[in-house]
């Protein structure tokens, strides 16, 4: 038996609930654990009192050391250009998407601007554009079907939060702004075809390393004002972001950078490696249970050549967007049956004979949910 | 010549801008690093990686080791309750006054609910409640102007901030429901004359301790309601609240919890002995400076029994109020002729006649604006 993703350890008790219905990245421990000291931070208690940080950025509360660390770990992958765009940090990127709202929406609009993201769309977009009603912005739903007249926002997931696709707006109309969220443009989860330079790029931690609880994410921002108007917001909800959770994840990033360039090392110190072999085989296991049972249908990847690990590979998603088969329409209820916590396709605008189910949980909780889906037949 | 606000080190060049604008706590730094490394932290790559925390808090992502600091920081410091309270994280208090405009405000109510503070409040108030011209809550202004029928939310902040008095609700109607802001109510800043224990009570380690840097603030709620509803909005705008951060604040409000009950102590580890110090020395300086100036007057601060000092004292407030003397009317310009960045008397709905300074700046730009309000004679 293998240790990591072999489908054999087994320590949850048949009766207890999986939570998969999260995208809790708690995957990687054992590669961290593996790095031992290497990613250790030490701080102080005099250390970093200053609500500001010491550096050029127009984001006054950014640490050095973490732009630093991005623009160099973009630049080893290749996944995004950081040349000429300015970098926001942000308490996860569920912070950045509401900065991103208020800092493209025209305050002094009658109407509120449309927010739109086509189905299925990552379910936390309604309620981060609805939570307070803003009268500067307002969700308006999937973009296949918008068709009101004026200025719009539109959401592009892509690899897309649920299923994986790789994506581009739909909408394609003067006066849209389109903000590309790439919290999956990583090799462990997608081929990485070319070296992006949109406008507005959102990144985060929580998907690239599995430092979820750190809440680091960031923005790469061609237009100056706004960067500004987002570093604005920023300030006024919540002063700045953690420089503890800043100066780890900066140390973080860098050793993720550092080791990225060397390919078969047996030290492993290759986290997009670790992440694709995990997942490869994690998805290998589900797409051979999947066909057992015959009850779901998973979706298809296409093969495409990644710059980053020069070969040619298909997609492994951070999720896995099951379709329930014919007679079964609620695909969330059925998972319930087995006490297998998942999300209803409804949350993503789509149909609930869908469901999201995190593939990106600890070993035992991976090998629970398969176990119980091998059961279902 | 004494080291900590002793009024004789000059590091400053004389052209050099101070910035008493922000209230960026820094003068704790001595006190932090005596202490050496009893308030370092450890963290190691592969720890709290989940967004999760394991709790039993309503509030999913609270640090258990966070709220055993603050319940027993509250309770060794005598200034507020904590039983059958729910303790609340945020990034910040900024994030908590959000989420507090989000919790006691019906969110199907067809006209926003009115935010109201006496003047002069807190400069930032205006901007959170309005930054994205929320349907749900909007900023109403000055308390003591505030005569719209139906329910209304007041900010209390009390020691008020800018001017450091004691303060209790103004507005008094049914329907009303009181946020209090207590981020100054400390030994080092005003004397502790009970312990609240008022229904939302809203703490920041920033004032207390002066780790703005790391953005951790707590709420304590009675309602148990209104604390879901907080969590909710966490949630939903930045996915809980740094770990790191959390972990190192818990580990600071212990030792300051622990060496708060020892007084005169040769070690010197009370944070609020040596807070208080500073400041009424802080404070002695600028009185003398103001009274040889005869530009600018100060408020004045009734002797009161501190509790936990167990003695007569005055407040010793973390911003100094200053009203320019007749035929001055813009006090900001006046200190920026001086290059002394403050902020008007305009910005918490005032008159300009008044600026707020920080006191809470480290020692040399302290000096330097002393040595500069002294030459405006």
């Amino acid at each position: 038996g293998k240790e990591n993703g072999g489908g054999v350890t087994r320590n949850l008790p048949s009766d207890a609930v999986i939570n998969l219905d999260h995208g809790d990245p708690t995957m990687y421990e054992p590669f961290w654990r593996k790095l031992g000291d290497k990613c250790t931070i030490v701080i102080k208690g005099y250390e970093h009192l200053s609500y500001f940080s010491s550096n050029k950025n127009p984001c006054w509360f950014l640490e050095p050391k973490l732009e630093d660390s991005i623009r160099s770990l973009h630049g080893a992958v290749g996944n995004a250009e950081t040349d000429g765009y300015t970098i926001v940090v942000g308490t996860g990127s569920s912070q950045l998407l509401q900065s991103v709202l208020y800092a493209v929406s025209p305050p002094d609009q009658p109407n509120p601007m449309n927010v739109v993201s086509a189905a299925p769309y990552y379910s936390c977009y309604p309620e981060t554009a609805d939570i307070v009603r803003s009268g500067v912005y307002k969700w308006a739903g999937d973009a296949h079907g918008f068709d009101k007249d004026g200025p719009y926002i539109e959401f592009v997931t892509s690899p897309n939060n649920p299923n994986g696709v790789i994506r581009g707006p739909v909408v394609n109309r003067d006066g849209g702004i389109v903000v590309h969220d790439l919290a999956y443009y990583w090799p462990q989860y997608t081929p990485i075809t070319s070296s992006l330079d949109f406008d507005i790029m959102l990144f985060t931690a929580s998907k690239c390393t599995g430092h979820a609880g750190s809440r680091i994410g960031w923005a790469l921002v061609k237009d100056k004002d706004i960067a500004k108007r987002m570093v604005n917001f920023m300030t006024v909800t919540s002063i700045g972001v953690s420089k503890e959770s800043q100066l780890r994840v900066a140390k973080i990033l860098q050793v993720v950078a550092d080791g990225c360039k060397r390919f078969g090392s047996p030290d492993g110190d290759n986290l997009f490696e670790f992440g694709r072999n995990m997942m490869a085989k994690r998805w290998e296991i589900l797409r051979e249970t999947v066909k057992k049972t015959q009850m779901f249908t998973l979706p298809k990847y296409p093969l495409q050549h990644c710059n980053y690990f020069g070969d040619l590979t298909q997609a492994h998603p951070g999720f896995a967007w099951i379709k329930c088969n014919d007679g079964m329409e609620d695909c969330e209820e059925v998972f319930k049956g087995s006490k297998i916590l998942v999300r209803s396709g409804r949350r993503f605008g789509s149909d609930p004979g869908y469901a999201r189910v995190s593939m990106m949980s600890k070993d035992d909780e991976f090998n629970g949910f398969i176990d119980r889906l091998s059961s279902m037949i």
